[in-house]
């Protein structure tokens, strides 16, 4: 692999697999850079281009073989391997998230969830009971835990992420409407739901302004 | 106003929208961009550059004005007026979104709530019965609509998409893992929140990686 892949091909590569996963699915073997790029709609040099910082697995005249590209892209993600991951906020995203089965088939098991609200700690979700939040630097001393995600209220976000890094978490998935201040060591993926209502918007009422 | 706004900009407005409402709930009245810098975590060069893509609405030695920037922020992303909206796909995420009042609060009320699952139509969510989906053309050729939430399967998805360009919505907020094909004067903002998780994971197990 190159010595640094920039954050752009970083975010186009869960898209490569999610295609991918199509392709596998219909049972395609082999596929061009120009095939994919009529599923995907990036041009055929930017899909070539993108591959080729992973060494490039394509072969002329015969196209990328689907199972292996899959199975390196999986690699690359660090998708090859389980990450347990606790949750705090149990409103409806939070709610949504713990419910969302698809995770942990993917290996993204939740082992822990966490709320404020007494009317929600020790309700079951997935057959996970929700704690009382402040179990949470306990629960992470007691367990390995890989991701924490943060679906709270903006005030309370930066706490729990300090719990979390703390805690010994190795990444964060902040849905919190907040750019949580945290060590280098723990990225922090973000998901700021709201923001991408805006922007969109904004590409309503200004036309001229569309890439 | 300049006449392109790069879209990293476009990205970043939301983000100082959303200090600068912290700001007014605190009632502060003027903020440098050092001041500002401090909490975005931007540095105070790039604020004083993105800001002033506007116009520049800061004064030496006095900072932004607060309100009057929220005010033109809030004006430039199209703010400033309300957007009626649908949704198709009423499953965990959906309803997660329909049952998020702050939307209604912020100018972006749903008025029509589809989905096919015969267990999910005629369930009231926020005052509003979710319809059967193929309710969906007739009600956007009756109804005035600006903006169609799609948080359906991947496979319903690009259906559904048609249309809602076919019945005149101004913009998709698309939730399913799947990049729509849409006419460009339709714009498209896309959360996938299933790659975020995945770009997290690539930067957990590749820490030389982060930038």
């Amino acid at each position: 692999m190159k010595d640094k892949i920039s954050d752009a091909v970083v975010k186009r590569l869960p898209v490569y697999l999610r295609y991918l996963e199509d392709l596998l699915n219909e049972g395609v073997e082999h596929i061009s850079s120009n095939e994919l790029s009529g599923r995907i709609g990036f041009t055929a040099s930017q899909i070539r281009q993108d591959l080729n910082n992973f060494g490039g697995f394509g072969q002329q005249g015969y196209g990328y073989n689907v199972e292996g590209l899959h199975r390196e892209i999986k690699g690359i993600l660090g998708l090859d391997h389980e990450y347990a991951m606790v949750i705090v906020g149990l409103g409806n995203l939070g709610r949504a998230i713990a419910n969302h089965t698809k995770y942990y088939k993917m290996g993204f098991p939740i082992i822990g969830m966490f709320d404020v609200n007494p009317d929600l700690i020790g309700m079951r979700i997935n057959d996970i009971e929700v704690q009382d939040s402040k179990n949470l630097p306990e629960f992470l001393r007691t367990h390995h835990v890989d991701i924490g995600i943060i679906t709270t209220t903006k005030e309370a976000a930066q706490m729990i992420a300090d719990q979390m890094v703390e805690g010994g978490v190795k990444g964060i998935w902040n849905f919190a409407p907040l750019d949580l201040k945290v060590p280098k060591r723990v990225p922090v993926g973000s998901v700021h739901v709201t923001d991408t209502l805006n922007s969109l918007v904004y590409h309503i009422v200004h036309p001229d302004q569309r890439s």
